[in-house]
């Protein structure tokens, strides 16, 4: 085989939305990076190069979820083939989007295009999970999920995982403040309690019912009174100065929820239309640039196809 | 005004629903009683008699639910009536199927029809809540909403409550197994755990997000990988001879989830028909028969209308 190689852009992902820490995710049309694989003759994975990221991700191929993902792959394929990858990372890392998850799906999604689809999206995401595995120390599916399927994900249970395709309303949109600085899953990982008392399991479990029956019946007054956290919110909301602040301009002016995107410092607020979330990502930057120096503000509707192939 | 009276039954409701406790419940095609409401001259609420009970319910107005029921909505109305009423209960009282907010319910369900519907099923609501308080002694919408609206309720959360109606797949059928003894609903409720993991959250919540998913796709496979409970049935089991053997011969015989009813005794079992549910029925009566002397056993489809007009 030569030199074939083909561009893909892998969406950035909310994972956690609300009530639903650790079982929920969805797709954004925003791409996390870009990443060029090419299948070479020489046997191995090589990372050739990592552009747009000043932290500097893992060039090694034991460290990058890219290149984990893939080698689970190649281990499948019983195909001695090279193959090397070029990433260009359009966001910070620790952005709460989703960035590792989505270096994760896009190398074996780029790989089973080139090889005409040996792999079923199913078993994409078995190499997917893995991959992430080594960013976060543990199986999640909360942002590969999404990533790789698109849509709206509730990933009900492990052993072995169970995803669940959620259909979100057409005029559903959410806007992503990111203030530009890094917070590590693992340190926002620990503030998290280790115990809830019955009223919290109670309130949690009715609110995740909520936002699935409010999501599945277009019901935008449920989405909103179901955006009620227990779990993650009251631990992680000191990481992002001025959070509750935020998250107030972003409620007046017109959201229909609005809470941390996975591990933060990403924000997310969702609203009925594409001009409402202008309105919204205005406010919140606003109320967040008196206390972080940059911000980003992005406005999407919800990614219902997962990766793209751009060249 | 002279003697106008009306006949109805109330419906049985199964509360709980394996990962749904104190947010989900669901209404049956069996009548827990029969009432007939009476409207007399001379002003106040009278229970005339009670019939079909051998413990004797409360005939003593302040204390039996569908008196204060009654009461609530005779203030709002600001008539001053007089009523009466006959009750003839058809299941033994502390059985879990929701017999006290049967009673909440039928009354000012039945009063409303008299008075050519005043109130809406809203209003009906509120008074069956104040009703049913005075049995569970807080407000507790788990029954009394399914039994009211008919069909599978989500409680997302109170102050105020907050009441989604789902509606399940038409070939839904479930098997109540109810073994002839009482189970004190206070008991009962101080068997249940106070604190819980960060693991037990999560499942739950991702159970009860699951099942409400199943529900409304109609899909069978995904409401039977949900109904698990870590609240509720690992700490009320023991209160039911066999409950773990009775639950393992309902999922052997095709049952496609069972848990406990409301605080037991009684047993409900999905099955996606008739002739499933009378089959699991069976082989749910043939284990409990074994413990317990006297076990009745009911086959219905999921209730959608609530309380009826029979006379």
């Amino acid at each position: 085989m030569g030199d074939k190689s083909i561009k893909v852009t892998a969406p950035a992902t909310v994972s956690n939305v609300g009530p639903g820490f650790d079982i929920m995710g969805f797709a954004l049309d925003i791409a996390v990076e870009e990443m060029v694989v090419r299948i070479k003759s020489k046997p191995g994975i090589r990372i050739k190069k990592i552009t747009g990221d000043k932290k500097g991700l893992p060039l090694n191929v034991k460290k990058n979820t890219a290149t984990v993902a893939l080698s689970h792959m190649l281990a499948k394929l019983e195909m001695n083939i090279g193959v090397e990858l070029e990433i260009r990372k359009k966001m910070i890392s620790g952005s709460g989007l989703g960035s590792s998850a989505a270096s994760a799906v896009a190398a074996p999604f780029a790989l089973n295009e080139l090889l005409d689809r040996p792999f079923s999206k199913k078993d994409l995401m078995e190499f997917a999970l893995l991959g992430e595995e080594v960013a976060s120390g543990c199986i999640h599916a909360d942002n590969v999920a999404p990533c790789l399927y698109g849509g709206f994900i509730l990933i009900r249970g492990y052993n072995p995982t169970d995803i669940i395709q959620i259909e979100p309303p057409k005029k559903l949109h959410c806007t992503i403040l990111h203030p530009q600085f890094e917070i590590k899953t693992s340190e926002a990982r620990k503030l998290i309690k280790q115990n809830y008392s019955l009223k919290d399991i109670i309130a949690q479990s009715g609110n995740a019912a909520g936002l699935i029956a409010g999501l599945m019946k277009g019901d935008y007054g449920l989405i909103k009174r179901s955006l009620k956290d227990v779990i993650a919110e009251p631990a992680r909301a000191q990481l992002i100065p001025g959070f509750y602040e935020i998250k107030e301009a972003a409620m007046n002016a017109g959201s229909i929820g609005c809470s941390i995107s996975g591990s933060g410092p990403a924000i997310f607020a969702f609203s009925t239309s594409y001009e409402k979330g202008i309105e919204i990502g205005k406010a919140m930057k606003k109320v967040s640039s008196e206390r972080v120096k940059k911000n980003i503000v992005y406005v999407s509707p919800i990614n219902t196809v997962g990766p793209k192939i751009i060249g």
